[in-house]
C-alpha cells in the first residue's frame, strides 16, 4: 500500500499544498476512510520521501534534484512540515512507503536519484530473491555500485539506468526514457520467467529527468488489476474551503498543472482520470500528456472479453493499494 | 486512539506473546479492521513504549522496571522485535501512542517511570494548556523536576506522584495507589472547573509498583462514554492456531493471568469483559480483581435512566479509541 | 561544548559553504584536533539545528525562518547534506549540541523559533532546576505554553520573549532586541541570586529577527572566562584550496559578510577577532557591527587588574567550549 | 576508528559494567583523550550495536543471541542505558561504528547475526567496490539473500558463513570457526589480488557461536600495522573507585573472565596484553586462550628484521584505530 504522487507545473508549487495541507494528500490518505477500507495495514508508516527540482536554474546549485527522506511517519515529521512551507518546485515526486520488502532505512526510501534522474515504484517484484542475482548480472559496475539499499525497487531503478545509453547524461528525451522503461519491464518479466516465478509482479514505475515524466501502471498478468494510478490536469490546484479541501480548477484549455497519483488527491471525482492497466503515461517537457498501451503478452485489448473479467484486484489483495468501490 | 495493555501473571510471559506475535496485539491492532472503522487517523504511528519488571529478583539489577521506547512505529521496530523474543516478565505495561498532544519525542512516550512506579494514560486532559500552570503549583520541587516531556499525560503522572506519601517508597499498598489515583482525578476535575473548562476529559490512567495494578476507565462527564477498557483472566494465554491466533484458556478456577487492554487482544468475545465507565479496576498482589465505581459528580448509577442514554461516544469522536459495534 | 554559527550577508550564501563543505565548519570541528584537545566529550553528537530566512521575499512563503533539526549527528545526516546544497540564505543560524541538560530530542535542538525570531544558546544556566519555577512565573500564558522541550536554553528564550513589548511583532529594532537581551541576563542573574546559586552561568545568547542580530559573550562571574565567541567580516567567503579550505576575502572596505562563531571557521587567525568576555555584538540591518560592554556587577573594565587575572576557563572546565592555546 | 569489545565469562556480567558505567568503556572512549589524540574524527557517532547470549538456557527463548542496535550515538541512547542495567550475559559482543563505508542505517550496524553466530569487524576492505561482485559469486543463494546492508563488513560475514559446512548448524567447534576464518581472509586476499588492489586491508574479524570465540588482528601487508587488539583476563571485573574506574582482578589462577577489545578498557596497563599483528586469538568453550599466528605471505616472523621496522601505522592513518604513543 505504498502511495506516490507526481506534480509537474508550468509554475512552481509550494510543497505544503501537495504534501502537508490537503486533507487528502498522500500523507493524510492513511487517515481517511471515506473512499476505502484498509484491508491489511496502514499505508504510510514505513518511511517517506520527496524529491524536487529547483524552480529557477542557479548555476551554483546545479540541476540535480534535492531529496528529503524520513523513516518516521510523514504525518508527524516536523522537518517536513517546516520545509514544505518554504520550498517551491515545478516538478515534484513524493512517496510514502509500506514495507513489502526491505528494512526500515533511509537507504530504502523513494525517490531514488542518479544524476538528473528520479525514480519511484509502487508495487512489488514477486519472489525478488529468486531474480536478484540475475538482475545484478545485467548491470555494469558503476551502476551496480550505486545501489545503497536492499529493495526490489532500487534494484529495478538500477536496471532502468542500465537500459539508458548514458545514465549520467545531462538530458534525456522522453522517447529515451520510455524505451528504457519498456526494456526494464521486459527484462524483469524475462528474469521471472527464467526463475520459474509465475505469480504476477506489480510495476508502477515513475521516472523523470526534471523535464519529462514517464509512469507505468503495469501488472505481469492478463487476469489481475495493476496497482491504481490516476491523473488530473488543470490551471490551478488550490484550497477552496478551510480544512485542507483542495480542488483542481480548469479556467481555460491550457494545462498548467499535471498530477499523477496512486489515489485522487481531491474528493472531486471528475477531476481525476484512471490510467488503464498496462498503460504508460508520459508528460512531455511542453506539458503534453500521452497515454500509451504497453503491448506485450500481458496486454489485453479493450475488445477482448478478458478485459471485462479482469477483476481480481491483486494489488488490493496484497495490500499494495486501496481497493476501490468504483467500478472498473 | 492510543492503546494500552497490562499483563500480570503468576509466571512470566515472553514479551513477544503480548506484543509482536498475536495477530491482534496492540501493535497489530492498527492493521485490523474487522472490529472497527478508523474514523480519523491510524492509531499507533506516533511512538511506542513497553515497561516490565524482572521475573526474578536480582540484587544487582534492582527492582526498578525497565523501559523501552521508540518514536518509529512499533510494527517495524527491529530492536523491539528482537528484545520481545528474549525478555520475560510477570508484569508488563505497553502503550502505543497517537499524538493528541505533545511532539514526537522519546520524552513523551509512555509508560513513565519514577522509582518503582510505572504509569500510562489513554485519553486527553481537555484544554490542558489552561490548567498546566495550576497543576504545576501543586507539585513539590523534586516531582516538578522529574518531568521531561510536554504532555498532559506526564504532568498527570507527576500530579499522581505528589498525592503519594512518598513517591520513592520501596513499596506501596494497593489502597495507597487507589487513594492517590482518586485524588489525582479529583484535582484534575477541580483545576478544569477553576479554569472554566467544561468539555470532558478522558482519564484512563494505569499505575503499578510491580505488585499491584490500578487502572481507571473515566470521563469527566455524565453523558459521554469513556475511552474503552477491557479485561480478561485465565490460566494460560497461548497461540491456538498459526498466524498469531491467541486465546485465553481457563483450565481451572485459578487465575494465573490477568490482562487489561483498550481493546480485546483475541477474537474470542467471551474472553473479555468490558470495564464500566467511571470504574476502577484493581489487581492485588495476590491476583484478586476488584471493580470499584468512582463515585463523584460524574458517576451515573446503573439504576439512573441516564446510564442508558449515555451513548455519545466522546472518545470515538475524538479518535481516542475505536468505536465499537457492541451495544453499551 | 556546543558550538554555534551566525552568517549575515548582503547576498545569500549556499548553506553547504557554511555547514558541510568547509574542513573546519562547525559540523566538522568535532573531527579536528589541530587547535585544541578535547577535554571531555566530542562536541556535536547530540543534535543539530540550522535556521535560515528566505533570500527573496515571497508573499506565499511568508517571512518566518525555516528550521531543520536532527538528533543524529550532523556530520552523517544525508538530508542535511542534500538540503545544504540546495538552499541559499542571507541570514543563517546553526548550532551543534552537546547535552549539558535536557534529553536527546528534536524539541531540545536549537535554534528555537517564535514568529520572526530565532534564538540560540551556548553555555548553561547553573543549577537551572532551582530557578526554573521562578523563571516560569515571569512568563505570560501564551509564552509559557510555547516551550516544547525541557532545557535551560529554551526557557531562557521564553524569558527573552517576555521582555519584548510584543513577541509576535512583524519587526523589531536592534535597540529593542538589545534591551530585551540585557533584561534577560539581568533576570537570570536575579533568579540565581534569589535561589542562592553562586556558581557562574554561561550565557552566550544569540537572537535575530532576520534583519538585526544580537549575540552575547557573557559569564555571571568576575573571575571566569565566558564561552568563546569570535567574529569575522569581509567581502567573500570562499574555498581557496580543495578539501574544504575556506577563507574570508576582504576585497574592499565594504562588509558584505559578517560571521559570528564559537570558534573560527578558517585557519587564518587574522580573519577572526575574539569578542571580549561580557560584551555584546550587534549587527544592524545595514551591516554595521557594534561591540558593547555589558556593564553590571560582573563587568571588569580593561583597566582593572582583575581583567588580567581572569584566567580560569570555566567554559572549558565544563566542557562547554574548547580550551584554546591562544593567550587571552 | 570503529571499536569493538568481547566479553566471555564463566558467570554473566551486567551489560552496564561493560558498556555504560566504565569511564573508559568503548562508548566513553570517544570522550577520553588521555591515551591518544584523535587524528581525524570521533569514533563512535555513527551507530552502535551490542549482542549477547542468554545466561540461562530457556527452551522458549531459544539459543540465538539478541541484538540491540542504534544509529544515534551510544553515549546518549536512553534505551541502551536502561537495558544495560537489566541484562546479564556470559557472552557479549559490542561495537561502535565510524562510517568508513556504508550509510548510517541499522542494517549496517554490527554485530551481524545468522543462526547462532555473531560477527563483528574493525577495519576496512580496501577498494571493496572492486571485489564485491567477485565475493558475491562465491555465495550460495541462501547466504547471498541474508545480507541486508551495504558494507564490506556484512559481505565479509556472508563470505565467512559460506566457508562453514553448515552455517545454520546448532553448534560449532572452535576448529571449524578458525578454519572458516582463515579461509575468509585467504579469499579476500585472493579477490584483492585478482582485482589488482594493492593497498592493504584491515581485517580484525570476530566470530562467536556463544561458546567459542575467534578474533583476528590482521592486515594484508608485510609493512603495516593492523588495527589494534588487546585482551585481558582475570577473576573479576569491577569498579574499584567511584566515577566508573574499573579494574580486572586476578584473585587466583582461574580465569573467569576474558575480554578482547580494540583498546584497553581500564587504565591499568598491566591488565592488558596486545595481540600481535597477524595473529588470531581463540577462546575455547572451557575458557582456554590460544594465540595463533596467521601464516600466509603477509606473515612476518618475529626473527625477521621487518618485524622491527613494521611501524607504519596504517590503521591510524586511516582513522580506523587510535594511534598509540606506546612503543609497539
Amino acid at each position: 500500500m505504498c502511495r506516490l504522487l507526481i506534480y509537474k507545473g508550468t509554475s512552481p508549487v509550494q510543497l505544503s499544498h501537495l504534501l502537508t495541507r490537503p486533507a487528502h494528500s498522500i500523507i493524510n490518505q492513511a487517515f481517511d476512510s471515506r473512499l476505502r477500507v484498509d484491508l491489511r495495514r496502514p499505508i504510510n508508516g514505513d518511511g517517506f520521501g520527496v524529491g524536487w527540482y529547483d524552480s529557477v536554474h542557479d548555476e551554483e546549485l546545479g540541476c540535480q534534484p534535492c531529496i528529503f527522506t524520513s523513516v518516521t511517519p510523514a504525518w508527524n515529521n516536523i522537518n517536513l512540515t517546516r520545509l514544505a512551507e518554504k520550498i517551491k518546485s515545478p516538478m515534484v515526486f513524493a512517496h510514502v512507503r509500506a514495507t513489502t520488502a526491505g528494512s526500515l532505512s533511509l537507504d530504502n526510501c523513494h525517490p531514488f536519484v542518479y544524476g538528473k534522474l528520479m525514480f519511484m515504484h509502487n508495487g512489488s517484484i514477486e519472489n525478488f530473491s529468486k531474480i536478484k542475482r540475475r538482475l545484478q548480472q545485467e548491470l555494469p559496475d558503476d551502476i551496480f555500485n550505486v545501489v545503497q539499499g536492499n529493495t526490489d525497487s532500487e534494484w529495478s531503478f538500477a536496471l532502468f539506468l542500465s537500459k539508458l545509453p548514458r545514465a549520467d547524461a545531462p538530458s534525456f528525451t522522453h522517447e529515451e526514457l520510455r524505451k528504457a522503461m519498456l526494456e526494464t519491464i521486459a527484462s524483469l518479466n524475462q528474469f521471472a520467467e527464467e526463475a520459474g516465478v509465475t505469480q504476477p509482479s506489480l510495476m508502477n514505475f515513475c521516472i523523470t529527468d526534471g523535464d519529462s515524466v514517464v509512469a507505468t501502471r503495469y501488472v505481469s498478468s492478463r487476469n489481475d488489476e495493476a496497482a491504481s494510478l490516476w491523473f488530473s490536469s488543470g490551471t490551478a490546484f488550490s484550497e477552496y474551503a478551510e480544512g485542507g479541501h483542495y480542488k483542481m480548477s480548469k479556467a481555460d484549455k491550457r494545462e498548467n498543472i499535471i498530477m499523477i497519483a496512486s489515489e485522487p488527491l481531491t474528493f472531486e471525482k471528475a477531476d481525476w482520470m484512471e490510467i488503464k492497466t498496462n498503460y504508460m503515461i508520459v508528460i512531455t517537457p511542453k506539458m503534453n500528456v500521452l497515454l500509451i498501451p504497453i503491448v506485450d503478452k500481458f496486454y489485453v485489448p479493450p475488445s477482448d472479453p478478458a478485459a471485462q473479467s479482469r477483476g481480481i484486484d491483486l494489488a488490493a489483495a496484497k495490500g499494495l493499494l486501496a481497493p476501490r468501490t468504483t467500478k472498473r
